[in-house]
């Protein structure tokens, strides 16, 4: 908004509105390609008054701090209780997923992957955000990339910011 | 970055450096299935030391200040001063671009479009981001959508912010 107050949440979002917040936190990373690796979260989804969630997420070694993946884009709840969720992350890679939305609950999965010309290949991903209590997310992600079958790649449990 | 202090600009990236910050200002708007109107931008880049500038950016109504567009995405610079950019829209639409970038002056295609199911088609985008003074960048958006042919879309200049 250009002047002050928050407008509020179209009801197509009501749905995904206990996803609303920061949230930070720390998971674990593995994949048949990579060494093992822990990581900390910060995941930020906020809306406008439209017909939409953004979104916008960051992971740091947990080490030192460096940045590692990024990623941001928009969620956009549909009545019959899909979800549609278009994202676009750093390494090259623009998605269109689709999944269902249930209290607390969505998972999702690509439907179209789409890559620079100079990014690495990624097949498939499937993706769940769970709430297991009111301020804390559980993340997980599995994915089909570089000629490997559909594995499991993060794991991570976030907690709301105040 | 989790703790304090903002990592030096990757080499990579410097070419575009002249993008970075945060840049306000106003635009129009015009194509042969909408009213001509004039909005309000607010377009950012920053970026974290890695190979690539993030962005975001925003339009709204200059009558009422209601939410209009807004995208977010990845510039990837290469070493041949070509440039892709990978980019998420709330209206369901993915997008890879490739360009080149010289001094001051990016101009950018779509290589591929995806769009969720419920998104309206366009086929092709074209986009220049221009800077005409060190504070003033000048955009420019044509694209081919909804059944017509390519077609000037936007114009804005926008002033960076102090």
């Amino acid at each position: 908004m250009t002047a002050g107050g928050q407008p509020p949440l179209h009801p197509e979002v009501a749905p995904l509105g206990w996803l609303l917040g920061t949230w930070r936190g720390e998971g674990a990373g593995s994949y048949p390609t990579v060494e093992p690796f822990r990581y900390g979260e910060e995941l930020r989804f906020w809306h406008v008054g439209k017909p939409f969630l953004a979104f916008a997420q960051r992971t740091w070694a947990v080490d030192d701090g460096r940045p590692l993946h990024a990623e941001s884009g928009y969620w956009r709840p549909q009545a019959d209780g899909r979800v549609e969720l278009v994202l676009a992350e750093p390494s090259g890679l623009a998605s269109i997923y689709e999944g269902r939305m249930r209290a607390g609950e969505v998972e999702l999965a690509t439907v179209t992957i789409v890559r620079a010309r100079t990014a690495k290949e990624v097949t498939r991903v499937e993706r769940s955000y769970r709430l297991r209590e009111p301020d804390l997310l559980a993340f997980r992600m599995a994915m089909a990339a570089v000629g490997q079958p559909m594995t499991h790649h993060l794991a991570a449990e976030l907690r709301r910011t105040p």
